[in-house]
């Protein structure tokens, strides 16, 4: 996810007119004019990808025309939505990439990974990242920092629950965005407790 | 300052005892048996500061006994404290290292430009952070980025008045931490608008 450096992956108000939110376009700079190491940086993530996992409210403001048009967030790659409620298939501009799940993240995460075959199974956006990580199942953390500070918007770690150990696996640093990946230490995530790296 | 991913400088309840808030000391685990690169930065660190403004709850927290001694964050280093209420002059540990200043941020900051000489302001802590940055008087920020999600506690950016353009000058990872500088482009802080990076 593009994060600003106080952490939004939204500007305020992110509707279908502006689904990063009024200003938050902003966190999608460094995708217009790619410099070299970005753009393989995203063609490595995008050959990764084999299904993603996002929330409802990502599938609302991003599908259909003036968003991703007849595909999801990578092209034709499955995406599992999660979902109280499916909309009516007649509304759902691409049920070719489309599944709707209700009953919650870990079959979402199962289904996607059924899906990817080989591939990763990436989560879009803060609410499926949040429930994916307070279940154990998220395994790395791909964040794209922006220079930028937004002041507000929708946060991508808020509500976490208690602290989660991280390790900085890789980070590469282009003028226009850092990119920093982590491993989710496993067993640290939801336990209300702190791990020191060094030990304590 | 040291941070979480998810934009933390202390856990929930930072006070005298827990000055980091309780598990916080996970953020400061990296100073504890410095690597080599860590290490440096460091050193280059406290050279260049020659004087400190801090906000009254980060005195408070850390001074005297049990905090930082005889002295303040940077050892003898000046520090101005942004205070309503300056704290009894026989309650101060180190009277050599303090200064309490009642008339505003700005104030703050020219005292302790006058006093560092060729020096660095250093602005320690949230909200003389803040109120530096909203002023248009902070020029950097460096971050010292924590491979945690602490999921609680005291954001360094928080309340940030509106989009806030940076440009990321440098930066090194090591295995324990992620350092990173953000100069902050002039004219873009407390605007309520968002200036792209890449001219739209």
């Amino acid at each position: 996810m593009s994060m600003s450096l106080d952490g939004f992956i939204t500007a305020p108000d992110d509707t279908r007119e502006n689904p990063l939110g009024v200003g938050g376009e902003r966190l999608h700079a460094w995708l217009r004019d790619l410099g070299e190491t970005d753009a393989k940086v995203l063609d490595d993530m995008i050959r990764s990808v084999g299904a993603v996992v996002m929330g409802r409210h990502s599938y609302d403001v991003c599908e259909g025309d003036g968003g991703w048009g007849d595909g999801g967030p990578v092209g034709k790659t499955p995406c599992f939505v999660l979902t109280h409620l499916p909309p009516d298939p007649a509304d759902v501009v691409a049920p070719d990439v489309f599944t709707f799940v209700t009953d919650g993240i870990e079959s979402a995460i199962a289904r996607a990974k059924a899906a990817a075959g080989s591939g990763d199974v990436g989560v879009h956006g803060a609410t499926a990242a949040r429930q994916a990580l307070n279940a154990g199942l998220l395994d790395e953390i791909h964040i794209m920092l922006v220079p930028v500070l937004l002041g507000a918007g929708k946060r991508l770690f808020d509500h976490v629950g208690g602290p989660v150990e991280l390790r900085r696996t890789w980070s590469v640093a282009s003028p226009d965005v850092t990119h920093l990946r982590f491993e989710v230490v496993k067993g640290s995530e939801g336990r209300g407790h702190v791990r020191a790296a060094k030990g304590a």
